[in-house]
């Protein structure tokens, strides 16, 4: 097995472009995680790699790559010894018993962290709407810590909020019901929208029920209040 | 008044020392807050600044620096138009209702964000322990979107766990009762400790209650849990 070598190989030119533009993404249909942790996540949630590389001399698995030169490629922090390239997946009907619908969430951050919850709290899936991140982003796919190879993801477009499971359930962050008190049988999605404007008014006006997390102080972003909520569904369901 | 045009100026020096070491932070006394928002957020908590810079031609109250070199001295990202310094401030005792004592929370956007929740869900203190991360470093600041400014900090050293407020309930991962299941009534501390590692075990001993958040796969980090928990808190006191 060869090392590679050269910074105009034309592997590391993929990697390159998968983690900068989400219109390579999205053409190519694939992806990069980076870091042992994240590949491990992969593996135990059985994603097989398109192809997988790592720092020559590690002795990990992988097409060999000159340490720097790998470090360069993913973009992350030095030292990265394991990068993988997958196949980007998402399901045509966004599962329940609990989906969260996105819109307009646009931090990566965020979004990785919302799939870390998804996951931890047992979501069926996560819809993306539109103007939220690409959850095969770099800083997605970190925030996740793995979760992103774990939840269901579909994608959702305006106008199609029909095709969400169950009940809908707004959350917004000064009106409707205590979250808490909202009666709730059978499956459900979490309406989630941007820190910065909440959810669009059709979103809102078009939801089976309004709710909000009761704060005395401040706010929640995205990540937090849809974590929070994922909680209390959980709790609610217990 | 004069623009501040050079890189050597003496305030624009205290500006990048306090926002690079800690030592020095903890040595002044002082911090850095960046941009309007948190500045404002600063003037809403009542908290006068030490000295107040913006970018000359911003039309912004402060001292006015060439734009390039307030941005440079900030380490934020490009574009910041308004600094300042303040004065750190700790209380000497840990306040409730509600308090949140942090034990190697060492991620300062962790910190920060818990400071979020802490505002969000009517928190009385956020008590630092061992080995977490600077509440006034510049990540934390930020991430607390101005929540800085807004709960009471106290330190607390190993082995003052009798300082801090009413009953404790350590949070962990694996072990003990639901936390929606803890009975309590009067004030409470909310035991936190590292995403890694968790509380240390004479930590978890010592305190009046363990408890965790249910989660069905995967894991929370530290501001995901405790962001929870506050919530779940101030759920039950309702």
């Amino acid at each position: 097995m060869t090392t590679i070598t050269s910074h105009d190989n034309a592997q590391l030119k993929e990697i390159r472009k998968l983690t900068q533009r989400r219109s390579q993404r999205e053409r190519a249909g694939r992806f990069v995680a980076e870091g042992e942790d994240l590949l491990a996540a992969a593996d135990a949630a059985g994603w097989e790699p398109v192809q997988r590389f790592c720092a020559a001399g590690s002795g990990l698995a992988g097409t060999e790559v000159e340490p720097k030169l790998l470090s360069q490629a993913s973009g992350i922090a030095s030292g990265t010894r394991a990068v993988a390239i997958y196949a980007e997946r998402f399901t045509d009907t966004p599962l329940g018993p609990v989906c969260v619908y996105l819109h307009g969430v646009a931090d990566p951050g965020n979004v990785g962290t919302i799939l870390r919850g998804a996951s931890a709290f047992g979501a069926g899936s996560v819809a993306l709407g539109p103007q939220t991140a690409d959850p095969y982003s770099p800083k997605a796919v970190r925030a996740s810590m793995g979760a992103v190879f774990e939840v269901p993801l579909a994608r959702v477009a305006d106008g199609e909020l029909d095709r969400l499971p169950g009940t809908t359930v707004a959350l917004v962050a000064d009106r409707g019901v205590p979250l808490a008190e909202v009666e709730i049988a059978g499956p459900v999605t979490l309406l989630v929208g941007s820190e910065r404007d909440g959810l669009p008014a059709e979103v809102v006006s078009g939801a089976g029920t309004v709710a909000r997390i009761p704060i005395a102080n401040h706010s929640l972003n995205a990540a937090m209040a849809a974590t929070v909520a994922l909680y209390e569904l959980s709790r609610m369901a217990r």
